[in-house]
């Protein structure tokens, strides 16, 4: 091959922030960090643990998480929508914490405990026009999740997203239940 | 989720056998070996080696080798068909040894050191309908390659998979002077 050699990985890449952080910070800051704190520790963290996953980074309100499975990804991105729903239950609408998800699959680019690319740049973007509350997932990762993993998913659209010339198909998980919950911004 | 974890992992999977072994074998079966032992030793194994693959298995005249990038699978499927060809340039037509080659992306199950799956088996197929001295790949490993690879890649069709519901989407390497090497069964 012409160019340098990269180290490189296949992952499936999970996005994760929370719907109207600045807007929940600015009401209560102390409050609000506590709450994530508690939510990570009770709800993710140990979600992330059973499905494999590492946390490669936080952004601000968000994460990005690396599994070695697809199919982990998306049960894992499930199971925290559901954790974090039933744990914010008796929290009032105006102060419930509530995150978009999105999960793509890359080839991506492995820098030290970094991961780099296209793979991830889709599934941020993914995790910005994902539902609040809910997970939404990239034609490439979809295609390995068919009759392993028992949710029904729902074909949502081509998208354009920046940098990237090809559409990138999208498909919705269907939560039961999961519209309830949902405080659109 | 409902069903009992298992295993995955993300991974290329390369699948190569000798076209026309058994012709091969019944003509010279110790020269038919021997030659085989050697393009091992001094083309693929080092190449293997270099694109950080590794044999799962090895059944019959053929194998399967599992790589951590998609990027990495193709570009040693590619380096393998040259260096094969290479090295069994002076051989006569009817004696030579020309692999086939297919790759593909799964989130395969992982048992100890072998995997399972759709995955392997689409890659196992791909190999089987792939050109001699060719490489063919699937559709969800071509979207990972776009811009990665330096190499042109063709589109040959849908092709059906027994025991594989949906069409796979297949995608020739063109590999340079490849056609005049080839010795159509």
């Amino acid at each position: 091959m012409a160019t340098a050699w990269v180290e490189r990985r296949l992952a499936a890449i999970l996005a994760a922030d929370v719907v109207g952080y600045s807007r929940l910070v600015e009401q209560d800051e102390a409050g609000t960090l506590a709450a994530l704190k508690t939510l990570r520790r009770e709800v993710i963290d140990p979600l992330l643990a059973e499905h494999h996953g590492r946390i490669v980074k936080l952004i601000g309100d968000g994460a990005l998480a690396e599994f070695g499975s697809v199919v982990d990804a998306v049960a894992c991105a499930v199971a925290v929508q559901k954790g974090v729903a039933d744990q914010q239950d008796s929290v009032p609408a105006e102060r419930r914490i509530v995150f978009r998800i999105g999960v793509n699959l890359g080839d991506v680019v492995v820098e030290g405990d970094d991961l780099l690319g296209d793979g991830v740049n889709i599934a941020a973007r993914l995790e910005q026009i994902c539902e609040p509350g809910g997970v939404l997932i990239s034609g490439t990762a979809y295609d390995h999740l068919q009759g392993k993993l028992g949710l029904p998913l729902e074909f949502t659209g081509e998208q354009h997203v920046k940098n990237i010339g090809r559409p990138i198909r999208t498909y919705r998980v269907r939560l039961d239940g999961a519209p309830a919950l949902l405080a659109r911004k």
